[in-house]
């Protein structure tokens, strides 16, 4: 079958590769559409991020939903032709964060599409794929698979969400609004934020931010002062997701939160290591708490989308085929463009 | 009469500075000890820390305890002749963070001995000190002033304490050992922390640590990867407190800290904005929390140096009488002769 | 003027009333509407709750909404005109839990028609009300009265949904589905839970919370069983309102609460002290926690009124003039009837 | 070997009972000494407690510690010759429950001398015990096994504390000073509240209550109003551990509580459904908190025991062996005379 297939940055082929084969406990999975995301893109112009690259040709891929075609003997929960949401993520279930319930820092994570293990999980840009009951979530009738596959970065949504305690009555500040900032404002909306401020350096993003339920956004670049005001009295915001991974962006944030707040920093950018405004941080006594992918909240992220309590829909920009993909990255990397891009198989 | 008045940089000079007048709710205290800290020793030496500066001479002190001489027609709770520890804290009682119960938070914060308002609100340093009733917690009897000019200090990591959440069961790690870090050692102990590990660049704080409750420490200088095995299996410590304000310190506390774990920012360094590893901030979700004075603590503070369950005595390195109070200083800014220094009036 | 006057169980009249002196800070507003509430009803049918007892007549009324008819000198953000939620409860800022930023705990208290303190402090069921520019929030154009009427009752359910923590993703049982019942679910709802079922002993009501959200319903009189298999593997709702104060209610959601599940204690029954099967509090570690009256929620309240995020249309059952408020008590009594019942001035 | 083994109420019996079987990752103790509990005398006397009941006759105990006789082939973390405490505990690792670090509710828990499931999982009152090598918990040198004897109820302490949330500078009051009440005091203090006070009926056991740390304790047979001053201004402490199980110490209790109060309810007396005053629940937002034995805690009891920062060795009234066991129930039963008996094998 085909696949899309990093080899090396800006070295993605789509290519032929072997079947998987299938145990009892096994579904196998036609794929029917998978979402490109920002990792991706890492590994697509950089060959990774971090200490975390690609030694090996890797299939990409993490958002995936498709449509089941077989069951393993033992599988009781999933019948072929049930659409399903596929779980990248799968603990060991063993190991002491698993049983703290800190499955998200499993010490023997297979993550699809990942290159920190070696050797890498490959991932579910591919046109069938095999996986474990257990990562199969079975979709509701009425829901598509390419809704479908918003649920993992939902997923990685509402934990953020979770990691700043109760969003209700609460002002929040979103500061980026790709993709997972977009989700982390209908997630922030959808528990009860009395307000949402939402930042980027980008109008076509911010215009998408409205769209979804930003209360107010500012253009960074076009108005650098546009928080200022904010962080009069000490400060405004309760809760800030930082999604944009730039330090300016953080230092702004601090400025604008209010003493007490927590600023939750969703994912970094290409500098792991950025200057942060520890004296803000102190001063008024803030919380900076990172969010690290899911566990729980997968689950919920398909009810969410298959309830279209959240609705995923205003931010699909395009579906390209497979054998476009390389077009498609392209497409995905191009913030003015592009929220979300997916692949069809 | 007469008091340590900061005019500039290494300018600290023994002024004769004038009585102050006593309202119905004020209380008079003969000074008899006042503790030499670390924004007392910023001032000194460079004449404030970050945006804060001396624009006119100041009057230092804020960890200080007395002799009350008189109070005003209205005091009911103090009388002559009570030792006192002096709560260098008053708030306004009226703001929105007051309300709140953040009244650390203040925004018309009256903090003795701190250049952050204009003009400048002078410290306690001085042979007697005019305070409102509210600032003056009485002693039992058989307490010292000495000990008691340590309840400032104390109330500071009592408050960084309760930022990082409970302590019984938890293994805490503790770098920088000056007079902060061995407070924070010391409660912790108190607060039922199950292992404490220090870290210092310093032997001789180290040693103090291990004497006040620290059960292994590591001088960073001369093992440098002392602390690298605690970052085995994504981590070890549940709790940091990071009280040297050093970026290299902060980056192997964070190595250190398990998954999920706090670290509590106890104070910032020369660098108001160091580079962080935001990195393992996210993929360890380690929440990173400032902690700023106190305010309730103050109380708690006497309480437990009154009764010894926390017993500051090993901390006094020597009384200094006040007109040699530059000596004081520069012994106070020497960590490997001392840990704190107090000034006799 | 006119106002609807308790004088004793089951003798409500409509008094003639001296009007209020206005101070430099009070507003004259000039009330639209206002809800009957379940303590309301208390007053009227039996005097009163608990140790609370009405001792000399009192105006009832805690749920108002008006015109702005005048302004002291001293007022700010209030003008003539304006349409306002006039807020009942006004703590002292100065009692201790006041200062802790627990004010709905205020040792001095003044909450419109409450007979908690003597003398009374009066309500709001009034033709004019003056009261403190701080009670005073003003709605956005296109707000009717009696839509914010609902503040006050709304406030109470954000303040009880507060307590029990973030709801997003969780599942939710409400037990008693009347005005705060239902309000409850529309809370829960706008918090994110994920699935919320519903309870009462009367169709009509759980019509109408399946109305404003709930997911299914069980009506306990026709169906005693209804909620039995929720306590299969130790229990299944992560958080439970008990809105009903009817101790078989309380023991039978203790039985569909999950090990580590919060159950919030909303209002109270006939019984002050019900049975209350500790045995599985104490088996499941399950948090009962109360919750009383509300602070900083009443201005969320009016905002998501305002914004219709919770549109409380829905409950409104009828709006009676003034002149027939005893025909509206009985009204509000009959929960088969009747949802909310406003008053019109 | 021979056993205590209930078989009927108050028809314990010095049983000669069969040898276990030994497999590779079991280890076999020499049981020194056993802790008679609470759940002991319960089983002794009512033959079981609520719906718990003895089906068929079940060693008892589940507090015991012991030398490790051999181990099998595959243990690796205990030796022959280790003294042990051993853990009663043994969850599944594998439940929805041990996946979300709540090992404590598993669906398929076997703990040591309890009915709950059937057949009854025997108890360590046994002269050898084979039991997994994880449930073996080796002691440091110079640790008694009387002392380990009491890492089972030290660690329900713990526990307990834990759901308290942070003691650091807390109020703490304990009702009901048997055993777990002198723990918990203890525990209380070794977390760093800064006052405890104490109830009970009767005198001894609130003189031993003084010796381990309580502040004041009050006897509410002989001085039933002693803790009323406490509930003046709405309540005084911050924290109550409710370990009597009698519904007027649970009331007693709210009514000294202050408004935001916890109040962890440990253990059940003889009514499991008791009356409770959920008026004050309500109008002061108090917490009550179920604690359902312990967790992660059972490796924190062995260190504080270990290293004597909670010193159980007052507590230990009298080491019965184990052909008087009837005699040493009896002793156990009388709370006047004693506080913990150990039974030696």
């Amino acid at each position: 079958m085909r696949a899309a297939v990093i080899h090396a940055p800006h070295d993605l082929r789509i290519d032929d590769i072997a079947d998987q084969p299938m145990g009892p406990n096994d579904v196998r999975v036609r794929i029917g559409a998978g979402g490109i995301c920002g990792s991706d893109l890492h590994y697509y112009h950089h060959g990774g991020f971090g200490t975390v690259r690609i030694q090996t040709p890797m299939v990409l891929g993490h958002e995936i939903a498709g449509t089941v075609l077989a069951c393993g003997s033992a599988v009781a929960s999933v019948q072929p032709g049930d659409k399903v949401a596929v779980n990248p993520s799968l603990p060991c279930g063993a190991c002491r964060y698993c049983l703290e319930g800190r499955s998200n820092h499993c010490l023997d994570m297979r993550f699809y599409g990942s290159a920190m293990r070696n050797p890498h999980v490959h991932g579910g840009f591919r046109e069938e794929l095999v996986c474990t009951e257990t990562r199969a979530v079975v979709l509701p009738p009425g829901v598509s698979v390419n809704e479908a596959a918003f649920a993992e970065p939902l997923s990685v949504c509402l934990h953020a969400a979770s990691q700043a305690g109760p969003l209700l009555g609460k002002r929040v500040l979103v500061t980026g609004t790709g993709p997972i900032g977009a989700l982390l404002i209908m997630v922030a909306r959808q528990a009860g934020a009395r307000e949402i401020v939402a930042t980027d350096l980008l109008d076509q993003p911010l215009a998408k931010a409205r769209e979804v339920g930003a209360d107010r956004t500012v253009n960074i670049r076009t108005e650098p002062d546009g928080l200022t005001r904010y962080g009069n009295d000490k400060g405004y915001f309760d809760v800030v997701f930082e999604a944009s991974g730039a330090a300016p962006a953080l230092a702004a944030a601090l400025a604008a939160a209010r003493p007490g707040a927590t600023l939750v920093q969703v994912g970094i950018g290409g500098d792991a290591t950025p200057p942060v405004p520890l004296n803000v941080v102190v001063a008024k006594e803030i919380t900076v708490r990172g969010t690290f992918r899911f566990h729980q909240e997968f689950a919920w992220a398909v009810d969410f989308i298959a309830n279209r309590r959240i609705d995923v829909r205003p931010l699909l920009t395009e579906i390209v085929p497979l054998a476009e993909a390389v077009r498609g990255f392209d497409l995905a990397s191009d913030r003015s463009k592009a929220m979300k891009v997916l692949l069809a198989f």
